[in-house]
C-alpha cells in the first residue's frame, strides 16, 4: 500500500480526499496535517467547534470514521518519514512555502495553483496528457528534489481540456470561446460565496479564473519539446461567471476546428476518446472520460455532476456553430470538487503509481 | 389621450402593462380583455381564485387600484370601437388568430412572436431601428388593414441588439457569439419553470430561443431595402440557458468587429449611443439606453435589472478577446419583463405616437 | 417473490417505486400502468418526450434499466392476474375510482390520500402502529374484497407521528404544536411549485395539509377499539409552509407531555424506540427509526434527508419549552418522497408480507 | 435640523441609515465613522475595494451621492461636537466600548444588542411602548450622561412584539410559541450565511437568537414600575431557523390569550392598533403598523417585506388554535433590515425628537 499524508485535512478539499481514499485499494491515509489551530487534536476534535458543538464535516458522504481518532499535526511540522505521497489541499499561498519542503523528500500531488505555471511542472490529466509526466524527472533533477510537485488543473480548466482533447486530436483547433457558469463550492468556505450575493443572481467575474483557464488549457494540450512544454497553438478566450449552484461547473463552449467536422463525428470522437485510461485499471478512473447525452435539456449540473462518481465530464447540445470557421458548440458539466479537485488528484496519483513515479 | 386596450390583461405581462400605464401621461387604459374564463367578471374577480381566495397579482409593484373594477371581456369578442391602440400580451398561438382581427381596425403593439418573422413586419426598438417603422405602411397597404401589428423582440434579443448597435455603427461586425443565462420569468407561469427543475441547477436549453435570437438580431440590425429588410450581414451564434434567477437576463457576448477597436472606444461608443432617443421626450425612455459599469463584478441581474426603471441595458467587463479577429467581449444584463416585454412595448408605442403612426 | 404492479409508474412517485424495488429481495415488478397517454408504449418511450427528445426521469438515482422495455398499460385496464400487490402512486381523484377496483382482487398499498379517512382503513407506519393492520381484515369483510387498500400517511405526518410515538408511550401527550417547512417535491410536478413563486420566499399555506396532519396523527397514534380506531386524545395544531428546498420536510415541534420529562429522557426514549422493527428483518427498514443528532445546527434537510436511505427521521435541538405544561421542543427532518412516499409504502408492504397479509 | 453621525457607516446597516436619511425632513447626516481601515478616506474610497475596483454598496436603493465625498473618521475618535444624535450600526462588541463614550455627550440610537438587557435601558418601539422612554431619564441620571443609549429590538423580536401588543391589550396573554424562518441578511456579511450552507436547506439554529426574542418580548411588552420595567407575565418559547431568503423574517405564531377571542376580533384589534402613531406625524411611520392580508397564501417575505416602505408588519392566516387555551395562530412577515434595523432606529429617533428627548 502507498502511504499518504493529507495536508489541509480539515478543509473541504481535504475532507474529500478522506472520502475518496476510504477503502482505496492502493493508497492508505497515514498522516493528517492542518493549520496550527488544529495541531495536537484528534481529527474529530479538530473539526468540532468547541463553543457551539457544531461538527464541521462538509461532504455529502458520511464522515470517515477511520480517521476520526487520528492525530492532526501542524502542516509546517509534518514529517515525511513513512510517507510515500503527500496530497496537498491547501491554498496557494501556504502551498508556495510548504509544497517544496515536502517535495524535497516525496512526491506531492496538489490541488493548489502555486506551481502550475512553472516550466518544469506538468499539469497532468490522466487520459489527456500522460506523456507530460516526463517533466517530473526534469523537475527532480533541476531542483535536486527526491520527490516532485504535480498540481492538478483548475476546476474550470479540467472539463474544458478533457473535451477539447479529442477535437484537437481528430480535427485540430484554431480557437476556443467559453463562458462558464460555476458552482459555489469552487470558491471554498473562507468565506466563499455569501448567500446574500448569489441568491437570485449571477456574478460575472471570478478574479484570476479566466487567465488560469486560458493558460492551463494551452499547457495541458501542448506538446513536450526538449525539457519543456510547447503550449497548444490555439487561442482560448473565456468569461467566467458564478451561478447559484452548489456543485458542478457548466461551460458553454464554441470552437473553431482546423478540419471540417460534423456533429456526428464530434460525438463519436468524444465518446471514443480514452487516452489510454481503459486498459490501465486505475481504481478512480471513470468508465468513460466523456459522456455525451443526446437529451437536449442535458447536461445539467444537478443531474450530471455525479456521473461516474463525479469523474466523467458530461457533454450535450453538440451543434454546428456558424460564427466561426468549422465552428462547433456544446455544453459540458464537470464536477469541480470531485474530478476537479480531490478525486482528480487521486486519479493522477494512481496513474503515477502505475507508471512508477510514486512507489511504496 | 391615446385609448388603449390590454389583451391578456390577467397574465403576468398583462399586469405589467397595467403597472407601466398607471398614470401614463399619453396613454390611458380603456378596455381589458382575457380568456373566456375571465369574461364578464370585474378585473379584481378575474384575478381572485374563487376556491382558495388567493389574489393572483404577480408584479412587485402594488396592484393597480384604478382597473380593479373595470370589466374584463373575452379577447375574441373585444371591440376596437373607442380604442386607439391594442397592447397584446398573449401567447403566440392565440396571437396568430386575434392580432390580425384587431389590426384590421387599429394598431397592435405585441409582445408575442407570432408575426415577428413576416417580411412586412418590423421588430422595432426605439433608439436602434426607428426607420424600420416604414414597414408598417407597407404592411397596412399589403394587408388592407387600417391598423398594423408591430411585435417587440424576444426578451433575450433586445439587450443583445441594443448593445451591438453602437458596435455595428462604429466598427462594423463580422460575427457574434453569445451565451445567455436567462431568468425564470421569461418562461411565464403556465407552468413556467418548475422549482424542482431549476434550484441548484442550470438548464442548458430553451426550445426555439436560439433561433429567435439569431434571426431577430439580424433583422433588427438590418437595413430597409425596397419594401423589406435586408438582414445585417454578420453571423450570430448562441447557446441559451436558464438559471435560477427571478428576473433579468445575463448575456456573455463575444464579437468580432470589422475595424480594429479597443476597450475605451467600445465603452465610449456604447455610452454615447442614443439613436435619437434623447431629444424625443418619450415618457418611458431610459436616460441612457446603455449603462457601462466599470466595477468588474457588474453587471449582476439582481443589482442591475432595475436600472432606469428596468429600461436600461447594463454592460460590464468590456475586454479584448483573442479568439476572434478584432475580438471584444462583454457581459450585459437586460430586464426581460420590463424593457424586454410590457414597458418595451409601451416605449415602442410612444415612439409610434410621436411619429404619427398611432393617434387618438 | 411477491409480484407487484406499479400504477402511476411514469410519475415521480412511480419512478421512486421503481428505484426502490430494483434488486429488492422479496418483491419484483411485473406490470407498469399509467394514464391512457402512455398505454401501449414501452416504459422508455412513455417517459421520452417525442417532440423535444427530453427524457423525463426525475430521480437522483440512475434510470432503472430493467424496466425500460416493459410495456405500460392503461391503469383503468390493468389486470391483477399474476399480481400479488398493487403499489398505487396516483393522485387522490383517480385513486378513488381505481383503488377499489384493484382491491377487489389484491392488496393495494397506496401513497394517495383517497381512503385515509375511512373508518375501516388503517394508516400504517411500521414501528409505530403495526397492530392497526387488524383493520384490514375488517375492511375485507365489510367491503367483500379479496384484497384491501392501505394508504401511507401524508409526507408531513409521518415524521411527526414517528417522533411523537416514543413520547406518547413514555410520557403521554396533552397537545402538540407544529410548524412545517416543507420541500417542493411534496407538491409534485403538475405543475408543483413554480420557481418564480418560491425562490427567495416562503409560502405560508399548503391547501388541506394542516387538516391532514392533525387528523392523521391522531388516527395513527390512536388505539384499536372494537372494529375501529379511537383517535389519540391529544390535540394537534399546525401551520404548514413551503420553503425553497428540493427534498426533505423540516418540522419545528412543541409538545406538552402528561408526565414530567427532561431532555435526556426524551432523547433516550427516541433513540431506543424501535416498535418491533429491529427483529423483523424488513429489507427497507432503517437501522434506527429515529436518529438524534446533538450538533445544535442539525437536523438540516440537505444534510439529513438521506440518512439511512431516506428512511430515518432525524431529530435535533431537543430542549425544554416553557410555554406549555411539561413542555418540550425539537426539530425534525424526514424525507418526504422516500420514507414519506414510495419507500415508506414498500416498507409497509414488507411488514404486511411478514405478517401474512400479502402473499405470493 | 437634527444633526446625525452614523457610526459603522460602511457596513450594510450603516448604508441603510444613509438611504433612509436621504432627504429626511428632520435629520441630516453630518458625520460618518467606521473602523480604522476606512479612516481618512472619502466615503466613496472607503467602500471601493482598491485591488479589484469593486464598489461595496449593499442596498437595493442606489448609492447616496450626497455622502460620497464626505470624510470617514475612525469611530473611536469621532467627536460629538456639532452632533445631536449618533446612530450606531456596529457590532455588539465594539458597541459596548464606544456607545457609552458617545452617550456621555449625546443621545445614541443603536441597532446593537450591547445594552438591551440593562435595567435602565428601554427597548423602544414607537406605537408599542412609547412610555418606556421614561427610562432614558433614569439612565441619564444614574450614569451621569448628557445623552443616553436606546437600542432597537432584535430584528426577530420586533414583528412579534408589534403583533402581540394588540392581543395583550385586548385579550391578555398566557403564553406564546413561535417558529421563525429568518432571512440571510439578518446575519450580515462578515461572513454572514455562506451560500453553500443555505441553498436547498434550512438551518435550525441561530446562536443566541431565541434567548433574545424571549427576553426582549417580555421587556418590550412589560410595564414601567418605579425605576424599571416589570417584564410582561406571559411566557415566550421559540425556535429560530434560517431559510434561503434574502430579506424579511417570517414567523409562525401560536398564542394563548386570557380572555376568549375569535378570528374577527383578533383581526380587528390588529388592524385598529395604532399606539399613538397616527397622530404623531413621524416621517418614517407606516400608515398601518400592522397590515392583515386575508389571502391565505400571504404573507410571503418576498411579496410583503417592503409593505409601507418595509415599516409595516404583515399578518395573515389568522386562525383558532386547538392546542392551547383560547388559542390563536397566525403568520407574520417583518422586514428585518428596515423596520428591524436602520429605518426602525430612525423611527425611534423621530419619536424621541417629537417627545423632546433629542433636540438640536
Amino acid at each position: 500500500m502507498i502511504r499518504a499524508a493529507i495536508v489541509g485535512a480539515t478543509g473541504i478539499v481535504g475532507q474529500q480526499f478522506l472520502v475518496a481514499l476510504k477503502g482505496h485499494p492502493w493508497i492508505e491515509v497515514k498522516a493528517l496535517a492542518a493549520s496550527e489551530r488544529s495541531a495536537g487534536k484528534s481529527y474529530r476534535q479538530a473539526i468540532t467547534d468547541q463553543s457551539s458543538g457544531a461538527f464541521r464535516w462538509f461532504c455529502d458522504e458520511p464522515p470517515v470514521e477511520e480517521v476520526m481518532d487520528m492525530p492532526v499535526v501542524n502542516a509546517s511540522e509534518l514529517s515525511t518519514d513513512g510517507i510515500d505521497v503527500v496530497f496537498s489541499a491547501i491554498d496557494s499561498g501556504p502551498a508556495k512555502l510548504l509544497e517544496p519542503k515536502f517535495a524535497a523528500e516525496v512526491p506531492v500531488v496538489s490541488t493548489a495553483s502555486a506551481f502550475r505555471y512553472e516550466d518544469d511542472v506538468p499539469i497532468l490529466i490522466p487520459g489527456v496528457n500522460p506523456d507530460h509526466a516526463r517533466l517530473l524527472e526534469i523537475q527532480r533533477r533541476r531542483r535536486g528534489w527526491k520527490g516532485f510537485v504535480t498540481p492538478d488543473p483548475n476546476c474550470t480548466t479540467i472539463g474544458l481540456a478533457i473535451t477539447l482533447k479529442p477535437l484537437l486530436d481528430s480535427f485540430g483547433l484554431n480557437s476556443v470561446i467559453m463562458t462558464s457558469m460555476q458552482a459555489m463550492s469552487g470558491a471554498g468556505r473562507s468565506p466563499g460565496v455569501i448567500g446574500l450575493d448569489i441568491l437570485d443572481n449571477v456574478i460575472p467575474f471570478i478574479p484570476g479564473e479566466e487567465e488560469k483557464v486560458q493558460h492551463e488549457t494551452q499547457k495541458i494540450l501542448g506538446t513536450i519539446e526538449g525539457d519543456g512544454i510547447r503550449p497548444a497553438p490555439f487561442t482560448v478566450s473565456c468569461t467566467c461567471t458564478r451561478v447559484c449552484v452548489l456543485e458542478g461547473h457548466t461551460e458553454s463552449v464554441f470552437a473553431s476546428t482546423q478540419k471540417p467536422c460534423d456533429v456526428d463525428s464530434i460525438v463519436k470522437a468524444m465518446r471514443e476518446h480514452d487516452g489510454g485510461l481503459a486498459g490501465a485499471g486505475l481504481p478512480s478512473a471513470p468508465k468513460n472520460l466523456i459522456l455525451v447525452n443526446e437529451d437536449p435539456f442535458r447536461p445539467q449540473p444537478r443531474l450530471d455532476r455525479n456521473n461516474d462518481g463525479g469523474m466523467a465530464t458530461t457533454v450535450g447540445r453538440v451543434r454546428k456553430d456558424e460564427a466561426m470557421d468549422n465552428g462547433i458548440k456544446y455544453v459540458l458539466v464537470s464536477h469541480n470538487t470531485k474530478m476537479g479537485a480531490a478525486r482528480g488528484a487521486i486519479l493522477t496519483a494512481e496513474m503515477l503509481i502505475n507508471d512508477g513515479y510514486i512507489s511504496g
